[in-house]
């Protein structure tokens, strides 16, 4: 295909920005719609240096036998009472229910609760920080990389506290992410770069995910390697007990401090 | 995975504007380099009204088993000395000239053309209204939906000038378009209707390619039915021959008037 055309005047005026809403939601609703068939809908998600990366919405429906071996590593130490952060449509938490724990999800996309409890789940709407009156959990769950709801340098300690609310001494929390230090996309190595240079983390990434028309609003979404985690917790009410690396995939253990 | 974070004073203005490039030929080089495998690079399609759209980039590469009846249709009525418009890594010009004809392939992309080069074909880099060098041809080529370099209503006379300085009369014009009047996606209704009361064609579509932090400049892509082909050549000097339809997939056959 060529690319060139003669752009009218004033074409780029007439570009209009994505609305904002719930984009992750209609996508797995689109895709479980779908039979949760991979190659029907597929997400984008865009970054503050203007990269795109489009992936395979299924991915949020694998099953145990897909997932990399730092996901399923997390998963076998799950016990007890257990909260899924940022569940979506359930992928870990069906998993773990059918294995006989008692999960709960959240999720703060309409979309992605109602295909949870279309798929017989227990989930709650709502945001971390509104989540306090459901109790206190054995094991926290951030999976499918949700250590990246840390947000950032900034905004961990306030993250950490907010999970540490939903615990008692003693509590777990399984948390993955992707270690991208030796990433192969050029762009996402100077965005690295950049971020160090202005003194954040390199993993810091601002990102929306966009489907169709409807744009999620940007949010921070921190990726970052097992010293990255063992240096925010630090600080904070959690200890990092253990970890688990496959290639990029990594997964971390943190426990309450008594 | 919840999206909603607290974005931080500022956030949106640090958001950057992709660079504009050869989105496309970087998507075509890189799906080249993974063996064109299905998978391996996805493509997204920005649309003025905020809509994304992602592909599998390895269509591009695709064999005449997995194309639609119409680009078939369209490839079976080849003859003579061919130009291939915007061939890009060429998977047309590739069919065709195995199956003995004589192609020579055009495209503005440095990527595509370099790509098609290594695949063996003839392939020239450049724009449509800088081809008249290349002399005249007995079939013109504008498949994988390229009957869009008409662009617009306004545009098409111009561009179907150009394709006409490429030709003798009685030389063949065949295009392939979508007929995308019942599109199952929403907001291509609505992008559709808001044309139309704009007084353009409902399928002319203002698009730009994206491929991690690289995009496209804005163009404009027609898509049309067949009908309304008829009328945009009206004035022309083409005549509408033949066509064929399957499912939303059109082909149009196009005589130079003697």
């Amino acid at each position: 295909m060529t690319i060139q055309a003669d752009v009218a005047p004033g074409l780029l005026e007439q570009v209009d920005q994505p609305r904002v809403g719930d984009a992750f939601g209609e996508l797995v609703t689109r895709c479980w719609a779908a039979g949760a068939r991979p190659g029907s809908v597929f997400e984008v998600l865009e970054r503050a240096d203007g990269a795109v990366f489009a992936t395979d919405t299924s991915h949020w429906f694998s099953g145990p036998a897909q997932w990399n071996g730092a996901e399923t590593w997390a998963c076998e130490q799950a016990r007890g009472r257990i909260l899924d952060i940022g569940c979506g449509p359930g992928r870990h938490a069906l998993a773990l229910t059918e294995a006989g724990h008692h999960v709960l999800g959240l999720d703060s996309s309409p979309g992605a609760v109602a295909v949870a409890e279309e798929r017989g789940l227990s989930v709650v709407l709502g945001e971390l920080g509104e989540a306090e009156a459901l109790g206190a959990f054995d094991t926290l769950l951030l999976l499918g990389n949700n250590l990246g709801f840390l947000g950032s340098r900034e905004s961990s300690p306030a993250v950490l506290a907010q999970l540490a609310a939903l615990a008692r001494p003693g509590s777990q929390l399984l948390a993955s992410t992707r270690d991208m230090r030796n990433s192969q996309v050029p762009e996402t190595l100077a965005y690295r770069a950049r971020n160090r240079a202005l003194g954040r983390l390199p993993g810091e990434y601002r990102v929306r995910i966009r489907s169709r028309a409807t744009a999620t609003p940007w949010f921070e979404y921190l990726y970052a390697s097992v010293d990255e985690v063992r240096e925010l917790v630090r600080d904070s009410p959690w200890a990092l007990c253990d970890s688990h690396q496959e290639g990029t995939a990594v997964a971390v253990r943190l426990e309450l401090r008594g």
